[in-house]
């Protein structure tokens, strides 16, 4: 099959019959370019023969053959340099001027690497961290796009089948109940850099905004800019599949459609592509009734399973990656509670709503919110076990979000405006001091963070404050965490440059989250604001505290300062030993 | 000429002439498709017809077609939505179950952005820092390995006309007299992610070791790992023109050669290419003779005069970017002196060799390091004067680099190493205390700094420690800064947990420059390691001092105890006001 030709806007494979050369003739003259075919030949002097004939040069003049590297063609060996398509001159002497310009075709078709490493070295590892959850997180992206217009629940589910000798048991899953993919968007999902912003229709219009078109998420008023709204520069998902494994297949079924569509992209299918002059961008999506296991090797027990399953679902769409790297293999199974509460602590919002993880009491007799719909559950497969290990990520309490909404005993709720009409949400909390220690929580993921001394009371005899070196600000970008963007503080609540009446500590005691849409850019691998700090430093941008939902026109700095005031007067309990006086020695007890 | 057909690794322009679909009979059937001709075809009817006559379909049968997303052609209207190529169905009925599974063929060629847009979010700002001068390192990363052997001296030249209202004479023109590119090294550098680990010679052999083939640079025992060796990934170059502007004209000679070959890329020929359904990335590669400017419109002056001195030039490279960013334009003529500063910290050590900008009298009497060699110069032209504004990046001695090695009294070298093989480079700087106040170098670029307040009498008030939150150690990676990476500290060089006999702010005196060579990763916009961090708080990594070229055996931490300890017995000059009693008025001065 792959002989034939392929069509369209990809490359086609190359045919030795219709092979062929681009000769300019540069002797003395400014002639166009003659092709000669190259087809049937076997011999530099049979091509030189066709040379002579194409540019009627006489037998008996002389001339040379050269590549436009000015190489001599000469014989059977330098003949075999040439590849079809090439420009060669003829020439009086190789070494002469060329006496008129030549155009020389080239083609430039990015290397295949452009997708099989995208996301090698920009999911780089920052401060010790290792960046695989982000990866996974670019595919629950995706999911939560797809899933944004479900009517019933919202559900993502990351099967890790990691366990198994075999390597065809071994794959990771990401399945997700949402809209599923035609075969003209599941053929998009595998274009490179085709973002939703340039996608075509199917009458071949370009969806110049994508608010409307088939993609559309349009839910502008969402609060925390939980709009689901996370696709943006069509990288994402081909970054993360590759940076965790190197073969994917995409099987998915549209909603309201018979079919299933399966789309299979792989570093190994390139590799055999190239070395076979095959058009590299090429293939097939099998487009198939769900449940059909018929193109699958009887050994894929896994994906057979899962296959078979496809006739309960609705519409869905499934990522399977194999060819797991074996470093992700390990650290997927050994550091299974931190990498699932890095999730939960991304999606935090998605998962809990716009208030977070607060305590059950203070939920309870309220009304569910919608996003208590999201479903985002890991499920670890171990060899011989019939059930695997379930996480769902609502169930995480100790991810930072958790621990910081959990630990705060009051909060501060304010409105950024950049540029007149771009908005940031943001929350300040207090962290108050108890008796004989900061309630700040501690981030034990971070591994700049080292564990405070003790003295031998266990009373922590350090001198740093509460938060540490930590920016009191995490980043929010449509809801979900921008994890390398952290904004040290504003000037209305840093601390001040003038003591206050206020101990400079309380200052230490608060952390923050800032909520922005996609207003604000963010990298390519969604890891760091690009804009944020400097539009939110920008001396046009405007602050207001936020009461009820109400926005305060008294200053924000005042606002602070006196909610900050009241939170060191009435939160902080502190029994403060002033005055060490030296040490008296009791013998007598 | 674009109308013929490109050949080779390239998508072909679609024609119409041999347009045709394929056609799968599913109505019960498991048959393969059918290749059905739709040139010449101007209805619905028509075409139906013949695919009743393709698929032996006797007129008085019942049957529908419809696109593999189950939407039914039935009329000149729908009809118009297929494409050459497309797939379809034969079906009894729209809603009928996949009889059989259907292999559609797709073309997933990466979108044209991926040239176009590849920098864009990969040069974030980070921390306020504009990313401009990384993009321009970029372009000196490649003139540094392009002119590593070359036998002379080694000239790179950055030309900015930003100040002409005429848009075409509005560019920035990066020159170097390296060794230039051959029309297929030309080629293979438009092609996106063609790093030089995986280019073919002429013979179509993968160069599977950078070391050997025509690219090489080996220069294995460079001090301080200035080997020029700075192109990895191959996409660089093509980033960072995009970033700049929006089309790039890459001219070029090779070594030893007659011809000059030029290339242009540009957002705008890629939309027109898409507009008319051409290759997106074919192109020409004009070969031509030196200060031929037949080509170029008699109104690009700035071109044309460059051009011109070509006939003056040995082999060379010049990239013409142009379409600049106007916000690009207004930072490069304002903050000239900053970001020719940040250059000339990038390149330090190539620009002054391995000892760094040492205070000319140190040097006097010293061999010139080869080093020397290399000048790296920014030239701005302003309207209306005939000499530019000329700035060597060699003279610039208020580059945060310069003001390390020139603020410091002591240093410490030590080196590591690590995985048993792996070597980094190390120094560590004392920067003492004199009398009244730090010397350490205040980076004033670094927007995270705050100047310290200051007492009624000019001192310092803040507690802030010298190099207050910075990090000790900033890294180069073959010889060039990776800006974005910052290492703390080490253990045996950190601040230690348990008070010593020495006063906690000396820990605080020393700044420090890691140097690895490419053994270590860093992202392809160079601005993050991946690995280094970690690597080297690996507990099998081994440090040891280094004296006079030799590594001593003593413990790293001894011997670092020992010096920081000599530095400030010797070096720092302190008065310390000490035990303050209360202010004393005196009315009678
Ligand atoms: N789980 C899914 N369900 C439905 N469609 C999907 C799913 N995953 C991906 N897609 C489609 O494939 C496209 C490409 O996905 P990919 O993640 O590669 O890029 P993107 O989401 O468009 O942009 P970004 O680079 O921001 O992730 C998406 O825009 C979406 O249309
Ligand atoms: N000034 C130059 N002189 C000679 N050759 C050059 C020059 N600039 C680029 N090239 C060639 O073009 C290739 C592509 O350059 P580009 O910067 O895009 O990628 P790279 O340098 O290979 O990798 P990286 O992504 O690390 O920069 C280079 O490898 C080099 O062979
Ligand atoms: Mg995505
Ligand atoms: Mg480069």
């Amino acid at each position: 099959m792959t002989s034939r030709k392929s069509v369209g806007e990809d490359e086609p494979t190359m045919e030795d019959d219709d092979a062929f050369v681009y000769v300019f003739d540069r002797r003395e003259s400014d002639v166009p370019e003659v092709k000669i075919p190259t087809g049937g030949l076997f011999s530099f002097v049979e091509f030189k023969k066709r040379v002579q004939a194409a540019l009627n040069i006489s037998p008996s003049t002389k001339f040379i053959i050269a590549t436009t590297d000015r190489e001599e063609i000469r014989s059977d060996d330098t003949w075999d340099i040439i590849d079809k398509g090439d420009t060669l001159y003829v020439l009086n002497d190789l070494r002469q001027e060329l006496c008129a310009p030549a155009q020389e075709r080239v083609n430039y078709l990015p290397h295949y690497d452009t997708i099989v490493k995208g996301g090698m070295y920009e999911y780089y590892a920052s401060e010790g961290q290792n960046p695989l959850p982000y990866a996974f997180a670019e595919l629950i992206d995706n999911s939560l796009a797809a899933t944004a217009n479900n009517v019933g629940h919202r559900k993502i589910e990351i099967r890790l089948y990691l366990d198994d000798g075999n390597p065809r048991n071994c794959g990771i899953y990401v399945i997700d109940n949402g809209k599923g993919m035609t075969p003209r968007q599941l053929n998009n999902w595998a274009i490179y850099r085709l973002s939703k912003f340039i996608r075509k229709d199917q009458r071949g219009k370009v969806i110049v905004d994508g608010s409307i078109g088939e993609d559309s998420i349009y839910q502008p008023d969402a609060p925390r800019s939980l709009n689901s709204d996370i696709s943006y520069f069509g990288v994402g998902g081909k970054q993360a599949v590759f940076f965790i494994g190197n073969s994917t297949r995409m099987i998915t079924r549209p909603r309201g459609s018979q079919d299933v569509h399966e789309l299979t992209i792989s570093k190994e299918e390139f590799e055999m592509k190239e070395k076979n002059h095959e058009a590299i961008y090429s293939g097939f999506i099998r487009n198939r009734k769900p449940g059909d296991i018929s193109h699958l090797p009887f050994e894929d027990e896994v994906l057979v399973k899962l296959v078979e399953e496809e006739t309960s679902r609705d519409s869905f769409t499934m990522v399977a990656i194999q060819g797991i790297n074996s470093d992700h293999i390990t650290y997927l199974k050994q550091r299974l509670k931190d990498w699932t509460r890095q999730l939960a602590h991304i999606y935090h919002f998605y998962i809990h709503g716009p208030n977070g993880n607060v305590k059950p009491d203070e939920t309870s007799g309220r009304i569910p919110s919608p996003f208590k719909n999201i479903d985002i559950q890991i499920q670890m497969y171990s060899k011989g076990q019939t059930h695997p290990k379930v996480i769902d990520l609502r169930d995480i309490d100790d991810d930072m979000q958790t621990l910081y909404v959990r630990n705060s005993a009051s909060t501060f709720e304010f409105k950024a405006v950049v540029e007149g009409s771009m908005k940031v949400e943001g929350i300040l909390r207090y962290h108050p001091f108890m008796y004989d220690r900061e309630t700040y929580p501690s981030d034990m993921n971070d591994p700049r963070i080292i564990a405070d001394p003790e003295d031998d009371h266990g009373y922590a005899i350090s001198e740093t404050p509460a938060r540490g070196r930590r920016p009191i600000f995490e980043c929010y970008w449509n809801g979900r965490l921008i994890p390398y963007t952290l904004i040290e503080d504003f000037e209305w609540c840093g601390s001040p440059k003038k003591m206050k009446t206020l101990p400079i500590e309380c200052y230490n005691r608060i952390s923050g989250v800032l909520w922005t849409d996609d207003k604000f850019q963010v990298s390519t691998n969604k890891l760091t604001f690009i804009d944020l700090e400097m539009k939110l430093r920008d001396k046009q941008t405007t602050y207001s505290r936020i009461i009820n939902g109400q926005e305060k026109r008294t200053s924000i700095e005042k606002e602070f300062t006196n909610w900050i005031k009241e939170c060191h007067e009435q939160l902080d309990k502190q029994i403060h030993f002033s005055g060490f006086q030296g040490k008296i020695t009791r013998p007598d007890l």
